[in-house]
């Protein structure tokens, strides 16, 4: 087990000796990539839910992978719909359904590498702060390795977020003030107290995040997607998945690199605006306002990150409406699949892309569908939902006439 | 394409050729069997994500696969937990996680082959009477199949059910009156306006659960466990993966069978109460109360089907109170899932079987876990669930007492 390797700043490219836990550059600041992948092989196994960290073993040469917590995470469908294609006016469209990971999200896959880290370098306790996909992954994959876990959260947290969270057994705290200041709180008491971070961007967790690009390679049958749009909130899933595809290309195992789409809610899109602008480094958003909470992030950690990726790779940053959103969320579910808004935002910024001529008709796209619709049903009472009534003596003529 | 076949009515045995949407034997009226399996080969593949129908497409000769609605249903997770294990006091658990299927229950792979049999048969509609996980299934695959959807629900719903499978896009009525005659009703309207009703014990949805078995079979090693517990309402789900390896060991793959447990909520267990009296029917359960509204079937359709397996195969119907299946939900989700108290049940009796000295210290234990705790948030307010409060500036010392 390798207790440090080089890592490498997102932005300014300084390399260093580092574990995966260390959070920023300390030059720059920025978020840190682990060593560069030139070779490895897929241990693929034909069993039904084999682990995607054995899977992938090769691509974690810094990782014990002993230390795995297995909770099935990752190995999701990719889910080819070829009527939205239709709708749509693209070749193909591929959804990535990271709701059905172990916690629902696609958070399982970043938070199970950081916990292997964790594990790796000793350390007993975890914590993370976050109000929703990232605290239950992690309350729920450090139960599953017997580690504490630390949860902080802001004291406005809604009562329905909290018990979710809470019901895997995680120390939960509740922070009264201003909860903007609680990422550098927690480095400091992850420090004094040897709790092992794993926030959104942090190196091991974005880490996680490229056996999903792994996934798509294979499904596709390494033959790589023109596009592939990501919702982006710190940045941290944007820059996991991208850097996956570049480990597959840096070992031969796929010819090209797709475009990456950042997708971001026009209420909060400092990405978007950076890039618009032709900047390379992204400002506060002000007054961020949309309903899609999990990505209302107004200045993202790995913003920056994201931006290089965009520009030196041929990348797009895009935005669209809370309401486009929400009509995405209705359409993908009555195409079977129930996701958060955030998560259908993906389709409406494909949607737009197309609209624009940016996206050219025979292109074959991937949507990634972050999280599932349960996580956030305060969201449907904004969608057109009706219900029949009727007396159950008159059932079948009532329904002869309404269906 | 077969339209139709041999069926076998599951409690007299009389064989008759029909399609597996004909819901009831003609002389008994109980639910129906599809044809035996003696052959077939897993048609395995090392890519990730196969379509589980496509993997045990022998094993289902009597449907036209192309109709496959192919929502990632299935291929999910069998978790062993060595810590659950040890406390519990048997050899092995290993927990099948199916709260990560595409509409996060069990009901999936039921709602997968009856839709496909639907589409083979030519139906333009299908239907289900359900207020849970049945109806967002139905829904679900409806909608990705581009069949419509009726979905008959209780006017008594609450709102937070209701919207969840609305969104989906279902003809969605609310049925005034006597619920319980919803069945009947049911059926009167399918034969009327044509609509291929895939209720909870139709045979074809049985069919369809089938396929855990055999995913649990591989999953092993086809070293078979000992014992299986399933959550049992209508019986659907337990006729389906009994019958699943029986197909495996019929075929040879296996050489010998689980002992089958029926779950059951001590608040509503017509199965259990048969089973104790040594009766081959079930009667009505009066008075039905406990939390465990996903298992509450006071006269479940299969249930003399499920007694019938009991009897020949010796297995068992055991029932646990609502404050055991709380905690087992509790102690579940510490250990990484966070699922509905009905799958809770499985551990809560487990538990009991053990103690009771029934199930014994070297046993290799499945607990079916069907469906996601965010299916009914509604039950965490049950639990002893706590979260501390501190202001940012005390954080670092609050909390380096509380963890």
């Amino acid at each position: 087990m390798m207790k440090t390797f080089e890592l490498t700043c997102s932005v300014c490219d300084k390399i260093f000796p580092g574990d995966g836990l260390r959070l920023r550059c300390p030059d720059c600041g920025e978020g840190l990539d682990t060593p560069i992948i030139t070779e490895g092989k897929i241990r693929a196994s034909d069993k039904p839910g084999q682990r995607v960290l054995e899977r992938y073993a090769d691509f974690f040469p810094y990782l014990d992978l002993s230390d795995d917590p297995g909770l099935g995470e990752g190995m999701t469908p990719l889910i080819r719909d070829d009527v939205l294609a239709a709708e749509v006016g693209v070749a193909a469209v591929y959804l990535k359904n990271e709701t059905v990971n172990p916690t629902w999200s696609f958070k399982d896959r970043g938070t199970a590498t950081g916990i292997v880290q964790a594990k790796n370098l000793g350390y007993k306790k975890v914590g993370t702060a976050s109000t929703g996909n990232m605290a239950v992954s992690v309350a729920a994959f450090a139960g599953r390795a017997g580690m504490k876990a630390l949860v902080l959260v802001s004291d406005k947290i809604a009562e329905e977020k909290l018990n979710p969270i809470a019901v895997h057994g995680p120390t939960l705290v509740k922070i009264k003030g201003d909860y903007s200041k609680m990422y550098d709180t927690a480095l400091e008491i992850g420090g004094k107290l040897g709790i092992a971070f794993i926030n959104s961007d942090a190196t091991m967790r974005v880490a996680g995040y490229k056996t999903m690009a792994y996934e798509i390679c294979e499904q596709c049958d390494f033959d790589v997607p023109d596009y592939v749009i990501v919702p982006n909130s710190a940045g941290g899933q944007f820059r996991g998945i991208f850097k996956g595809f570049l480990d597959f290309y840096r070992c031969g195992l796929i010819e090209k690199l797709p475009v990456m789409v950042a997708a971001q809610a026009s209420g909060c899109s400092p990405v978007a605006a950076a890039f618009e602008k032709g900047e390379n480094r992204v400002s506060r958003f002000e007054n961020p306002s949309t309903i899609a909470g999990a990505i209302t992030n107004p200045l993202p950690p790995s913003g920056n990150g994201v931006l290089r990726i965009l520009r030196e790779y041929g990348g797009l940053a895009v935005t669209e409406s809370d309401e486009s959103m929400l009509a995405s969320q209705k359409r993908l579910a009555e195409r079977g699949l129930f996701v958060q808004p955030e998560s259908a935002l993906t389709l409406a910024v494909l949607k737009k892309l197309v609209a624009k001529g940016q996206i050219k008709a025979g292109s074959k796209v991937v949507c990634v569908l972050s999280g599932g619709g349960l996580k956030f049903t305060a969201a449907l009472g904004m969608q057109q939902l009706k219900a029949h009534s009727c007396r159950l003596e008159e059932a079948v003529e009532f329904i002869s006439e309404v269906f």
